[in-house]
């Protein structure tokens, strides 16, 4: 008769018994086909409630170690343990964690990170709070694919009185992110397209299309911006293009050549162009031009934006503005999707804007950037680096271009950079291939620094 | 001599001028090529300073509709109209936002929506209102693509003590719920694979993963869960599964067929389990089975879990364990991935986890749904539906099944839902095809009901 020692039980009885004859069944002290002891002599014999016992068994029988006979009882199960029993030797356990960076960095001007004196943290947690205490009902409904309304709203009236565009707000698809975006767009217009990016450019974007399964190729600028000759020769479907501040160069693509884009468009069904409007909200001066969607009459374009410049990139929220006959396809094909922005974000961005503090925000930072900018452009014009160099911006955005004027300024600018422990990244680092990037050209994300951190001395 | 008249200017002068040149260089009244007046000149006509000419100059330079010619002036550019004038006439511009439903509902028993009662809002804003109050500088830091450290410690944790598994924080994958996880694994994974999922089943993921571009079938059950048979007649790849609490049927996958699935995927390279384990913190009694992925030595199960049931799906945040090769492939090829979930959320998460209050809400909430469920059935059965039906539970998750005895029952059912205003859905809703699925089964989700809400009179 099967017997265990209830002493060393630590926990309630059924649990021990039901480890101990579970442990026998896999160590094969019980045979598959054996009969258990009926509940009440097992009971008997351990001196506990048959309750007990039944409770051990019910739960070998809910995982598969035992069966039950009808009228004839508990029986081991056939527990084929055919697999999955060790480690096996030639698997490699150890998780290998892509490093950053291997040298100390004391400023990185490489990226753009908020310094977290600029979020505004307590408007942000006031109208946080205030959603959870009034939206209680909104916050636990399933909002809707494309995103919820009162976000939707509020992004279409901002888009308005921002850019001068007028979309419904069953346009706007929010997603958590661009990149997770391009993946919607990919579903969208098909995985065979061929899809071009900007040369240079952000490289970024190439690896994304290339993981997610489709065809990128690279196509040159000049100084307008990509050329639709290039577009043709790589036989783009889809321009993912920045046309009002391309990045890295800085150029704003002229009215010309944004109708020539459009016409390329308009030769072809089943083409597109992306237009990424990444960081509208920071042109310093003068009236930004008509986005591309606006001057698109026949449906061509899908304008995208996203709050990680103008808030921070941490807040995982970005929009894009679909053609009407690509939302359908997006209601018809995707409305199963979830949105994959929380709700207490969304609600909480949409009274963020609604409140007028997004926009107080936006013009804070706007004067905070330029002040910063005209600083340190002031900076390194007074200092030997200004010398030897020459800044290239156009009073937009939040980076402009170094250029040093010979190979040996920029093995001094090198040092300087090693020295001070400062990341900068070259233009080159956005070509691909031989291309027109001019040599000794270097990308300033001064958005990193504090007013006048650096003196270049 | 261009004239125009400011008096009409409603707003700064150059940006009127501006306006003014621009209409007039679209209609063609000012010619490609035509030479533009000096800006004194045009300043002296007009009465204003030529520094207003210069900002309109400017802004039209930079828009591309007037061109620069070093020391010969400024000059109307050619604006290439060739695309985008007016909406053409083919285009529908009506959008189609699919309806959930046309009739009105009372009771939705067809999903699980959390009740707003039972969200922990002020919990949840308190913990909220530390984060942002503490942990300002982490906050704007981009976190890795798997997800913040401190929340995928907190999860590692709570899989520790909840399911009894072994993780490393590395191999915990955060995301922006579990359907943009699927295409996070779709890219680990490949595009040729074929996946595979439960008939009857959570017929949704079929629609997900033929979205994402990659083939998708469907593996009959038994009463232990998915056939090994099937799995190979459909040439399965990946076998998507919820071997824990099957739904909608409710089955445990018992510890023999566990294994045998194992075997199954231990047979051929590339072939792999995802253990989809969506509601194992409603296991209302009983220890639940350890998951696959802790009885799996070969590295071939990937574990997923969400907090849709457990918090509620409106926050977007899932997660899934990969083996440590498929984590070290995530990090070589995608580590370029912004995660998608806000640091806030996660760092919101992750205290509310560490300070013990996910387990509390989880043992709230289970006694909660135990005594609702318990109130359900009992009123159920104490009613006239009770003589015709049976009710099939296994005493976990959210849900179960209520089969009626004949179609004349059916029928009276039937007639029952529409006028009090019930959706539920029929477990042939979620069978493909023909199939063992029995007729005249119900999925009740009851989480949506208050306890006792409805009396089946």
């Amino acid at each position: 008769m099967l017997t265990y020692d209830l002493r060393q039980a630590d926990g309630p009885l059924y649990t021990y018994l039901y480890q101990c004859i579970k442990s026998d069944i896999i160590a094969g002290k019980l045979q598959p086909g054996e009969k258990l002891p009926s509940k009440r002599t097992f009971a008997n014999n351990q001196g506990v409630s048959t309750i007990t016992i039944q409770n051990a068994y019910d739960q070998l029988v809910s995982e598969g170690y035992v069966e039950t006979q009808p009228k004839r009882g508990y029986f081991v199960a056939d527990v084929d343990v055919v697999a999955g029993k060790g480690k096996r030797a030639d698997i490699n356990y150890e998780i290998h964690i892509p490093q950053e960076d291997e040298e100390e960095i004391l400023y990185d001007l490489s990226k753009n990170e908020i310094n977290p004196e600029n979020f505004p943290f307590s408007i942000w947690a006031k109208v946080s709070r205030a959603v959870i205490s009034e939206q209680k009902e909104a916050l636990m409904k399933k909002a809707p694919t494309g995103g919820v309304r009162e976000l939707r709203e509020a992004i279409a009236s901002h888009l308005y009185s921002f850019r001068g565009m007028m979309v419904d707000p069953n346009q706007i698809v929010i997603g958590a992110g661009t990149e997770y975006l391009y993946g919607i767009i990919i579903q969208l217009l098909g995985l065979e397209k061929i899809y071009s990016i900007e040369n240079p450019g952000y490289r970024k974007l190439e690896k994304i299309y290339r993981q997610k399964g489709v065809k990128c190729k690279f196509a040159s600028m000049d100084e307008k911006g990509i050329l639709v000759s290039e577009l043709e020769r790589v036989k783009t479907d889809v321009a993912h293009i920045c046309p009002n501040h391309h990045f890295p160069t800085g150029i704003t693509m002229p009215a010309s050549r944004r109708y020539e884009i459009l016409a390329w468009a308009n030769e072809k069904q089943g083409r597109y162009i992306i237009e990424d409007d990444y960081d509208s909200e920071f042109r310093m001066s003068g009236k930004p031009l008509p986005p591309l969607f606006s001057i698109d009459g026949c449906e061509k374009v899908i304008y995208m934006n996203t709050f990680s410049k103008s808030l921070t990139p941490t807040i995982r929220i970005s929009y894009m503005v679909l053609p009407v006959h690509l939302a359908n396809r997006f209601y018809e094909t995707m409305s199963f999707y979830a949105c994959t922005v929380s709700n207490f974000e969304q609600y909480t961005l949409a009274r963020f804007i609604k409140e007028g503090y997004f926009e107080k925000h936006i013009n804070r930072m706007r004067l905070y950037y330029k002040r910063q900018r005209r600083n340190i452009i002031k900076t390194i014009e007074d200092s030997w680096l200004g010398k030897v160099s020459t800044i290239i911006e156009n009073d937009s955005g939040l980076h402009f271009l170094l250029k040093l004027e010979n190979k040996k300024a920029n093995e001094e600018f090198q040092a300087y950079l090693k020295k001070h422990k400062i990341k900068v990244n070259a233009l080159s680092d956005y070509q691909w291939g031989q291309g027109v990037a001019d040599e000794y050209v270097y990308i300033v994300n001064y958005s990193p620094l504090g007013t006048g951190a650096m003196s270049f001395r």
